[in-house]
């Protein structure tokens, strides 16, 4: 069958998530794949070819046809421009990737490429829970926190394609050291591994040892009365309530929409933050604009039809 | 004398500013005028009235001339879409003033408004330090902090006006409420408000008693080698630079003004903010992305040639 069809991955820490997208937003193929271990580039275009030729199958489509393009989601600091990842902790790249040239190669489509929370908005404000926003802040709360900035009715990339670090604003807490470089970042206070390495630290401080405490366990231990637990999310809730009046300060957003698996699954936790963020945003920016603070719709394919928005055109873009 | 021009005024807490400025940017008048007390709208309007009639004899224009615009900057949460000042600190406004209505009644022109910060971006972008970046933070640190935010080629506002408010990040330090209803913002720390109060607050805890320790004063006694002052001082550069690394982290700007009292004559003071930015911000966004911090080269004018700006649509504006 000969049919334009669009290609849409995620390359994740553990997962490679490919979908297959007509012209109608119809999904044609959709699997995901363990990202390969080591996690190096070539494994990677290896596994995504391999994909790609099992979803073309899969989808009815020639063997021989290509896609109308191919775009690529990562959480990492990337150069959208120049289809360059300069690091992705995600994926231990460390040094730049020039993913896009490696993979135009082997499928022969053009390839864009955009940070993951960056995908994740357009997605969200394309076919999610900001439909009809025009300025947007999508902050995702899991392992770590990202961002992605929907400004005036388009995505903000900044002028190298790094903006919307919401992770790394800063101070949160004291003494704490952030993998980015920096010191106290939210996302080293407020993260799922941000909450577990607070849990740690305080544990050993009461010379108490629990081994490990994920995030989870330590959700789980403050409902059910841990008191030391209840301390520790209820700091992460404020910084995060304070991070959050941050950007409705900076940006005066109508809408901002919560991912990752903290915010999807935490009402209460929820619920905290948004009392601080209307505690502590400026009262024009939360009164006389009306403005909503959603849980995103799309996960975990926010990014997905973010890329799908991207390369169908339904964006205004600048760049 | 029959030729355009328009006139542009920053209504300030203790001095309104008043420029006539024709189509070639050439300046045809110029007074500062004490801010009428009380400040009460209709004073400030009736004052502006009479600058204007001295400004129209002095520049050579007919007497009943009208200005091609009239642009306000004011410091303060600005709709400026329907021309409302919601509040204004400096103006002790606490109420709705619908003050480009007001103005448009008694001068026949149409005025537009923009908050002073804003309009300060605009100024350094046209004509100042930040001349073709395309992404610039602008701040001023001086009795309060304020901010502007040009983002891809255009003054961001946010949603209804009230975005860039700098100041009012946080959290910086603990237990301090600031004016805007928050606590611990920026501006409550590292303002000139914010280091006499941290001075005071000093001083009280270690029994001296020193009086009114201005910010300048504050400044005088760390470079004469005082440590409680020396610590206050740097407490707030420490801020300032963690502040500013949000700033990068978020915008990823190549150009950073930085405007206001403090920054007009502090180099030591600013070597230490710009320091720490460098050593906090995410990296892409400091190494890969060229970022300038400069100082302001248009004050206490950069308002007032922004609002030049806008007035002669000299910037792109989607609002």
């Amino acid at each position: 069958m000969d049919k334009k069809f669009y290609c849409v991955i995620d390359i994740g820490g553990t997962k490679i998530l490919m979908l297959l997208i007509d012209a109608e937003g119809r999904v044609l193929f959709k699997e995901k794949h363990s990202t390969p271990v080591p996690k190096l580039p070539e494994l990677i275009i290896g596994t995504i070819k391999s994909l790609l030729v099992k979803g073309k199958a899969k989808a009815g489509v020639d063997t021989d046809a290509a896609a109308e393009g191919i775009g690529l989601c990562i959480a990492g600091f990337i150069d959208h421009r120049n289809g360059i990842v300069y690091q992705s902790p995600n994926l231990d790249w460390q040094d730049p990737v020039k993913v896009c040239k490696m993979l135009e190669k082997v499928t022969g489509c053009p390839v864009i490429i955009e940070n993951d929370a960056n995908a994740a908005v357009l997605g969200e404000v394309h076919f999610g829970a900001a439909r009809g926003h025009k300025d947007v802040v999508y902050i995702t709360i899991s392992t770590g926190i990202g961002g992605g900035l929907f400004l005036d009715g388009q995505l903000y990339r900044g002028s190298s394609g790094f903006a919307g670090e919401i992770g790394h604003i800063k101070p949160f807490g004291r003494g704490r050291g952030c993998k980015c470089g920096g010191n106290n970042c939210l996302e080293a206070w407020a993260s799922g591994t941000g909450l577990s390495r607070s849990a740690e630290e305080l544990w050993n401080k009461n010379e108490l040892n629990n081994g490990r405490i994920t995030a989870e366990k330590l959700f789980m231990m403050a409902d059910e009365g841990n008191t030391l637990a209840l301390e520790i999310v209820n700091h992460a809730a404020e910084n995060l309530g304070y991070g959050l009046s941050n950007l409705v300060n900076l940006f005066n957003p109508t809408c901002i929409v919560l991912g990752g698996g903290i915010a999807g699954n935490r009402n209460d936790f929820i619920k905290k933050i948004e009392n601080k963020v209307f505690a502590e945003a400026i009262y024009p920016s939360t009164r006389i604009t009306r403005l909503f603070i959603k849980k995103a719709e799309l996960e975990p394919e926010a990014g997905i039809w973010g890329m799908y928005a991207l390369l169908t055109n339904k964006v205004v873009d600048n760049d």
